[in-house]
């Protein structure tokens, strides 16, 4: 049985994608698989899992010599500890090669700079997605919804856009509505404490000598995390401690105004935004109009 | 203008899927891109250049920045030095993942488990191959004879036979008579001296703190090189030294006896033989039987 699973803090294209790819395997290619998560799905995951009526996977135990398929990453440090060793059969993924796994044979490996896996799924299924049930196709829809912001993100790719328009006819989905119901699971923190929303979608990288945490909040109510500011701020130390980083980075995506808010807890922070996105940083906030991707438009400009 | 290329040391596939790739770019995909080289053809390529009329592509001269598209590895060891200045925008290969190579942004990668880098471009190019000339489809043909060594070794897959077999129907070729005038122009190694050919088909590999180059010589004339065993064990602490490494294995590969014969210079080789292949190896050379591949049968069992 194969083991499928994307990257830990599992959102929606990362949780559904597996289960999506999982469906594939055993129910068209024969090859009995099961999707895993590597942790709790944020709430739009959550929601998107309930509304298509789908349980939620359960937890990943992974043992040496595993099979898996590896989606929505290629990072290790998202992954198990024991990850080397597992026997990866392929991975399907969307972000840049992080050049931190190998594999002991050649397998297969579909990596495309598209904004979303699902959408990479939907290719390498060819004409077996006409056998997918709604669910799946409802999965696939909402993984390609969240990861483009319904298509607001500059990772959109007209392909991407086809590929969800498509799904949605087929479900007679209206992706403006649904997308807000997602947008507003997504939205819903209160539960969470400050540690959990500086680590619930967290990317390591290193720039300049420093390891820093790019954490990311996508939602369109971005005063309800701004309210929490200062206690934000005072959890920062500890979490980059936890995570062996030198600072984390909060960006907080409006996803409706389409500009993110990076919170400055201090004068590295305030030195990275100046040098990496060209504003003057005098408060302890700065807002950076037209930012809403990590992958695009953060990471790559990124300087210390 | 894309710069297409393979590994050092290009053998078939390595020189021909760059021009067949870079014939796919610029024609159909209207990307202008040339192939380059990354060293001197080995005899069996210079013949399928010839064969089919293709100009020898010029050798790479790579700048910091060009847009590069990588085929037929993703070992950095195997590419020029100032390779991650350069703008991958793909990568088509065969081969385990080495996890050295890394992007700045999500790029395309399509690795697959088949024998042949022509054969994942096949698949890609999908019904743009019917629009190929004679001279692209003849050198695809000839990567997938070279690296299956006409269907002998395990690697090959159906998939890579029915595709072989669709080309060579199309251009009328005898796949059996063609395949033998590839091999007899592999195995004329006449005019190498031996450090070249301990190096001509040869991968860094490290396994128990040892650093291994692993050499493979294919060839239908194993008498031919054996006849110069005494100068090879002569000539491997120097090409070892020469590329950092503690040790050279050579392995000549008797495409048409479908076996390996390993050269035995001394007792690391010895206890690395012994171990590996589960063979009591007396002398300065063991037969390996059905030994074919290094990727499938030799680098996987290599102990220390």
């Amino acid at each position: 049985m194969i083991k499928v699973f994307g990257h830990t803090s599992p959102d929606t294209d990362s949780a559904a994608s597996a289960i999506v790819w999982a469906w594939y395997l055993s129910e068209i290619q024969g090859t009995p698989a099961r999707p895993f998560l590597l942790g709790t799905p944020n709430t739009e995951a959550a929601f998107v899992l309930k509304h298509w009526g789908v349980e939620q996977p359960q937890m990943l135990d992974l043992a040496a010599g595993d099979e898996v398929v590896i989606v929505d990453t290629n990072n290790p440090a998202e992954l198990p500890a024991n990850i080397a060793d597992a026997s990866i059969t392929a991975i399907i993924d969307h972000h840049l090669l992080i050049g931190g796994l190998h594999t002991k044979t050649p397998i297969d490996i579909t990596i495309r700079p598209l904004a979303c896996t699902a959408t990479i799924m939907y290719d390498l299924m060819g004409s077996a997605v006409e056998k997918a049930p709604n669910q799946i196709k409802g999965l696939m829809l909402s993984c390609i919804l969240s990861d483009t912001l319904e298509f607001r993100s500059p990772t959109t790719t007209p392909h991407d856009r086809a590929v969800a328009e498509d799904l949605a006819r087929h479900l007679r989905v209206d992706i403006s509505a649904f997308a807000a119901e997602m947008f507003a699971a997504k939205s819903d923190v209160s539960a969470y404490s400050e540690a959990a929303l500086l680590t619930m979608d967290s990317k390591a990288y290193e720039v300049g000598g420093k390891e820093l945490r790019i954490s990311v909040l996508e939602t369109t109510s971005p005063a309800q995390i701004l309210s929490r500011k200062d206690a934000l701020i005072a959890a920062m130390p500890g979490v980059a401690a936890d995570k062996g980083a030198d600072q984390v980075l909060l960006f907080i995506v409006d996803i409706l105004n389409e500009e993110a808010t990076l919170i400055i807890p201090n004068d590295l922070v305030r030195t990275i935004a100046e040098k990496s996105f060209g504003v003057t940083a005098k408060g302890d906030t700065v807002v950076l109009p037209g930012v809403m991707s990590r992958k695009k438009q953060i990471i790559p400009v990124l300087a210390v």
